[in-house]
């Protein structure tokens, strides 16, 4: 497969609105508060009114992707929880009883599931599974790999299998834009991006360290609850993988193929393909910010499109936050993973933009200003 | 005024129901997700839990409370922004204006402002006054003075008029319930408290100095956005307001009639008022949190009815929390007032009360429980 689509995915996100932002800003000094009082959801205002290109956007419609894949690492004894949950949450999801279903209606989000590489099915299998009951989650199919092969023995996946996963992300992309319309002037989407997968935070330890320069005694931690014996396991496992691969950090692709998973490559393409449709990106955990990560290392400028949701209490997650300098809007120890943290910061997004539409300001309100 | 009423108030309300949060954890164990995944909302949820006396309470109605008034105090110099404000804002928040207005309608609460002491009219005024616009709140005026006196000088009210106010916040409890017909088995209602006042966080300082035990170099913060000359005054004026008091933090009525304000005092009221009638009181900001620990003081089972829906920048705030055992929802900075971190952190409680109902059980959705 040709990287030459990778290219043009990336090459079609363009710059936020600088003078939009400015303009927010300006807008909310006038609003009836005592000034910058809004604390944090100031900043987000501005960097809402960025992407949308506009001082007070209009809320578009709430999405949510979670991207699902396997893990060969998972046989490496890394995960608390048996490989089968992978699959058996996929169906959950479809049924509409996991966490994020939860989250999604109550945030009133249209939900897509992407299965790029689990064991529920051969690889290379394409299909669309309906939800198995109302308030459950479609499936697209489009599994790249039947699960990976343990990237403590070899690479987890071929380059060719990267470039169809991010690819697959992108189709989850435009499947969501198709189904809610959200096309221009129809207000600002929010895409919340989530991952499932039993091992995955291991996945996520060995390419946090890689991308940030880590050593995995730091970006390893407890994932859905390993014990202190299953903790060291996990960091020796991740640090043999950088030993045995050395990912460059300056080949995105070549470092999923090392030591990634398809659902990262989904979400790489997920990010950028929304932030070329000039949506807001929602991150969840630490998953989803070192897919953000290689998200903005094939173009920059997705950052300014991205908002940081939740701090997971994921070692790895803080510092790759910190390196997409992204404030997170929820700090509630939230370690599900399944979107559920991007999920739950959507109604401060959505207050946040009414804020700006529907707030007096001093003037029109006969309000004094400051002394 | 007798004090007979208040004792009534404080006896009505009765301990929460553990049994019930035992069985919330319990079946918050079973769902599928890995176990304490949802991080600070699996307390939530058992504390909602123990108020509504069943393991996953249904969400009842959303409702606030805003209860303003003015401090002589003001006339210090203690204030970045002119008295006049706190009556300009009552009718921006009739007008439907006021980041409370949009917070509200964002979590579709019910919002009643409360005119307890403000310089709108005359003391001893009582009326209902209808919105400006829709969208806006009504105002229920119960204004047990026009203002209250400097405490810098004198005592800032008298006893009765703190407790009239305190009876002003029950009644606006008792609308409120009138209004959404929050009776038994209708669902947990959530009561969202803040307030309104030029000065009042002067008021905060001297309040949270004596019922923390804390210096006013500690407590005092700048408010709406005090200069350093400003801070220095404000932190010379509670000084010298407590050594001229003394208050006894035994007796929080003269407490509040020292160094209080009517806002606050109906604040206490109404968070009686909600705990004994089984709702959920979430709290706002460093003066709302004072008056919880007010509440506390008349009545030790209030505290298990409390939320906190945000932490504030004032440094009164923290201590306050800590004191009554609180971990804020949000962290963002908000110093607005008026409720608005307390509706702002309306989702997540909506959001916790959904993951009870409707997330499957491990069993159930048939996936795989730990290794």
């Amino acid at each position: 497969m040709s990287e030459a689509p990778l290219t043009t995915l990336a090459a079609a996100v363009r710059p936020v609105d600088a003078a939009a932002a400015a303009a927010c800003r300006a807008h909310w000094d006038r609003l009836t508060k005592p000034t910058g009082s809004l604390g944090h959801l100031e900043a987000l205002a501005a960097r809402l009114a960025a992407v949308a290109g506009a001082p007070t956007p209009a809320p578009g419609p709430a999405l949510a992707l979670v991207a699902a894949a396997d893990h060969g690492v998972a046989a490496e004894g890394v995960s608390a929880y048996p490989q089968a949950v992978t699959v058996e949450m996929i169906r959950n999801l479809r049924a509409g009883g996991a966490g994020a279903n939860v989250l999604a209606r109550q945030a009133g989000a249209r939900l897509l599931v992407l299965d790029a590489g689990s064991l529920a099915g051969p690889a290379g299998e394409v299909a669309e599974l309906p939800p198995l009951a109302p308030g459950g989650a479609p499936v697209m199919v489009r599994r790249v790999c039947a699960g990976t092969a343990s990237f403590a023995r070899r690479a987890a996946m071929r380059r060719d299998q990267v470039l169809a996963a991010v690819a697959a992300g992108a189709e989850a992309v435009a499947w969501l834009a198709e189904e809610v319309q959200a096309g221009a002037g129809a207000g600002l989407p929010q895409l919340a991006l989530g991952e499932l997968g039993i091992g995955n935070t291991t996945v996520t330890a060995a390419l946090a360290a890689v991308l940030l320069g880590l050593e995995p005694g730091v970006t390893v931690g407890p994932g859905t609850g390993l014990d202190r014996a299953g903790l060291a396991r996990k960091r020796e496992v991740v640090a043999r993988a950088l030993g045995l691969h050395r990912p460059d950090p300056g080949d995105p692709v070549g470092t999923l193929a090392a030591v990634g998973g398809p659902e990262f490559a989904a979400l790489v393409g997920a990010t950028l393909a929304a932030a070329a449709r000039g949506w807001v990106v929602v991150l969840d955990g630490s998953a989803v910010a070192v897919a953000a990560l290689l998200a903005c290392r094939l173009a920059p400028a997705v950052g300014d499109y991205l908002v940081a949701g939740t701090l997971s209490p994921e070692p790895a997650h803080a510092p790759a936050l910190a390196a997409l300098g992204l404030k997170p809007l929820l700090d509630l120890g939230l370690g599900l993973g399944e979107g559920s943290g991007a999920l739950a910061a959507l109604p401060l997004i959505r207050q946040t933009l009414a804020v700006g539409r529907e707030m007096a300001t001093f003037e029109a309100a006969g309000v004094s200003d400051r002394c």
